[in-house]
């Protein structure tokens, strides 16, 4: 099984900006652990701050990845783009955010992905990923 | 670890409803495949039709468990009283939702639990109920 | 034919509050008129302020009965639980009213149920019941 | 008893337009059902796509028959001058509407007629004319 | 000076209609009123309860005459048609009411005219449109 | 007949701003014309630019006064205080505006005012008090 | 006098829950000292979690109370069928919160009680129930 | 090829009103030229301010054109029944509009017949029409 | 303890409007009543129909009082600046109706006050003046 | 004459995502068919998922080409600097989308650009850009 | 060059209210710094609680001030009748809030002056009226 | 002191676009100026037209520098994105626009950045810039 991980806006910056509330360790250092813990799943990785460059990245893999994996951070609410190119392509997506975003603004209670994804995962923390990938992998979404 | 699952109304139809979509396993038999799969999670299962009886259970239980995984089906956009159940006692809470209700009609965008949950699994099929379990499990809410 | 007539919260006191209004007449009075009146037509009858009981009844009738008329009195405009009960049992139903909700508050011009049922009765007094015990019958919905 | 049916825009097109749903009667051969099933009413119907000839009609009659049972159509949704004339004569009026509306766009779920009227009839075919009529003869409205 | 007053759907029944209310002049025997307190203005009226034929209307006067004194009923509230007629016209034109619409539904808190007339005269009863009158002649609009 | 004209905010301006616009009369030159035109009105006038004054007025002269021409300038968008001291004096009043409101910015199209005075001039520049007038004394409203 | 008071959803928890800002008294021990210092007043007490066991209490003891002092929790905001039920019995009833609710969540701000009770009181802690008795019994309302 | 084209209310004053912006040619004139641009095809012409009028001219030609193209003015903010009257009948049919109506009040922004035609071409000048034609015959809809 | 009791807009007029309804009592008479009930709180009472005189009131007193009772009158709806005021001072702050707004028309049913003060008492007539000054006493707010 | 044809977001995925709807053609197969009808016509094309490279292209282009025809996909939608873009530059701009977008989500009933182009085309396929240079050239806009 | 600067409701309170937060230095004191600051500006300062007074002060010195620097506090979000005022007088104006009012309350995020000042300066302080104040004598507005 | 100037989408075209409103002058040839004014501020520029360069650029130097001054053009009103950047990133922010936002179209009245700021300056022209570095170095934000 191939997966795609997506970040979108500001989640380069994870270990690095306000280390109290979301510790030190990178989404890098992260990744190498779920690797691990799922051996038989080709994982791979992309960030970008563009919501052009997601775009091209969901293009890019979304014809050659069972799965997407996308926390697309603030472009969750302001990007309809983004919505279009996970519907065009086949690979079956999971929303994800590491916090719950419901308890935040209103502007992020709404989500142009939500009703173009196979399911939402929020406010789990950084294991919200790793619970997108059981999905996909058992569930065989 | 002490955990309650909470199902709202119309989720008893459970496998007699519908079943080319949701299957004919009754979540009773779901619930046995899920206490094998977390033998040491000490788990237990509560449907009511009555809003009243559901906040009777999280009051009930909400000081025994360590967490609460509710599907409080169409409660979730109708009942703050829930909302404010769930507030009030100190069990983690996951909200679950076996579809994806962002697919789904406008008033199922807004849900009165999400602000007080911990965090949202939605559109995962049953399998979002394991998910929640393994989040409560690993992640020590 | 077997028909079941749902009375929601507050229509236990026809025949008791204002009088003037609603006359003299209870429900059950009334009951045995509608009986008499489609002697070849199983009638039931079922009342509760509680939310919780109308889905237990729509539930459990809901899959021997051939139509459902439902009066859900004020849980109309504030219960989509009734309203999934009634989209997951294989009666068809009819929602009435008593009186012109189009008429009244604010609050009183949308209905859960409408989208979910056959038709609607309503403002044309206690005679809505035999009218849509008529459209059940005569038009084999 | 002295009754006028009023069909709106479109309506002219019952019979011809999509037979497969709405069958091939056109409802001057429905009306001709109506009067034998009601012998002891004086019924006329009236059917205009203007708006202006639906207010003159509702002038002329609504001084003189007991009841109107008007379905205007789209000017349901958007003619508050034909509730005006509804207001402004002394018959009885009934709105009836041979689809469910409340299942269809959001603009056909708001009625200028509903507020005027005595009660309305929704969703229940071709024979929620005759339960309009059985309504005002009846229950003498 | 040339005056012509349009009077919208519903206005022909003034005179008829709730009497104890609006008095039993027609509005033909106070255009004779009017008639005679302005013998130097030709004054025409046309009253129509279709909006083709108030635009139509329009159309023909709206070259000839120098002002409009328009009571368009519920047009008022529902036709940017008529709306954008007065606008096509080098006649100025009054919007008149007979009754406060303030007061009244909702619906009828906007109109479609009002941004398009000189001026706006509404609640004075039926002196409203001597006083549009007199606006026209005395100012010189 | 007694009446009183109260004029609100930036109305002490007339003649001074804009006149190019407005002309260079003042409104008490213009008052001068008033009161020759209806020498048997005993005719008052009050301009503030405070809400308090405002209503202290109305509390004063709504007693004494047969009837209020009141052109509440700006307060009119924003002031419930001036329209609950209007309702609470037996004197009739008349709201009045020199400009077409309707033609303005979108929060000049709601008014506080127009639903507890009698009626409402707008538009017709400064014979528009005394179209006021006119209605008050004619229709002895 | 007879006065009920009925608690909703969650103020069973009283005593229990955040003692540190409710205090830990429930509200049986608040309530012997209300009766303490109201002798003269039969004073009964119900709680429930249950919308429908609200209505049916109300029912119960509306037409046997003088009056009802309801704090209907989180029901204050979603549940027209227990204003319904106050409407109906002839008890007089307050409406009462404990805490400020217009310092909380949006839609805390509206209450459908409140268009149908005699008053409301709200933000003065427990006190607030004396306060509501002391006008029961003072104004005789 | 059959093609109707039907212009809507005050499209009858093309070439009579603002000479400067619409130019001096009637709608009349451009349509010989537009039969002489496309000789193959049938096509005819109809004006009315009349809503109703407009209706049965699709009624009449939409069982027979191929093809509709129409600007039906202010129409097309206010009449769901011409959108319905458009849904009913065969023929094809592409929304017109002269001016740009995206740059205009608010009200113009919703048109309630784009939803049931098979595409819009607005802003583009008379030559609209052509382009309208052009798509119907090259692109045979 | 020191009490100062705020009155705002058209409140003068209490005992002279509408005495059927208000009772022909005014505020000051009552004001005797008052201070005879709580002799030990030092009491005083100021009303303005300016707003900008009660924010100085506010200020004067709001530093040396204890608590404030204040009834804004319709300043409750429009004046952010008095709830502005309220925030500065240290003295606790009860608003006060004596009608039940929540009754009344929509504007109404927002208070820019309710979110900085203590609580609110609404509904109880002019005793209200008096629950609140208990409450002040009582609770030692 | 020279035109710039500017396709945004997923728009590169033509002829590869679902072929059974929109034809196994690439846009630049389709583009050039067009040069071939318009032979005169210098014609460019460029196409971008990222919206910042679009507004890069408009102003490079915008000071060169006479025209620009842009199908921003869902940027339509969600960017006012892509609008700001086309206002300034001095190429003349027709907004142009394939499918009908207002058949489709409600998001897509809102477009930033259509007040700043010169006209709209939309719904009529691939063929709507060969209308939009027909107008471009025809109507030297 | 001549400005003045106008303080509304509850600025009075600099340097009293909170000192924590504001500081313990009046308004009146830094007034003298910026007067060292700008020795060439001829600079005059005006506060009050009332909207009226604050009107009749930009009336007086509309006409012979050069600018005005305007912190209206909260009748910012309340008065168009203040915004009415600045329109109406040829000195230019410039809107300052010491904090920064988008991040406070919603009903703060309007503000009725915006639109008729040049400039708007918010959130940066006590300082925020220096930065005003270099701007209208630097830029020469 | 180090302070970095970001300019967003289309403010590369000042100097070259409209030069009779923004003058001829560069936003390079003005950095110069403020360079000179500001000798011991260490002060960068970027500018770009796309979303997330601008982010990038904001993490790259918002660790660096003391404060950013922000015109983020069209993206103030849809980038929610960059609003969290500014909040991930230690450096001062204060948001900048040239023209006066809140006398544009309704879609530019909101801002995502501005409750993230330290402040706003808008409308003074190209010296808003000079003002936000007055406010950074003197207020030592």
């Amino acid at each position: 099984m191939r997966v795609i991980i997506i970040n979108g806006p500001n989640l380069n910056l994870l270990g690095v900006r306000e280390p109290e509330i979301y510790g030190n360790q990178s989404f890098e250092t992260y990744l190498e652990l779920l690797k691990e813990h799922f051996p038989n799943c080709e994982l791979s990785y992309f960030q970008s701050n563009s919501e052009g460059a997601i775009i091209d990245c969901i293009h890019r893999e979304g014809f050659l990845a069972d799965g997407i994996i996308i926390n697309a951070g603030a472009y969750t609410h302001s990007s309809p783009a983004i919505a279009d190119a996970l519907s065009a392509v086949p690979a079956k997506a999971i929303e994800v955010h590491i916090s719950n975003v419901f308890k935040r603004e209103g502007f992020r209670q709404h989500s142009y992905l939500s009703p173009v994804v196979e399911g939402v995962i929020c406010g789990l923390g950084m294991e919200s990923y790793k619970l997108a990938l059981h999905s996909l992998i058992d569930n065989k979404l």
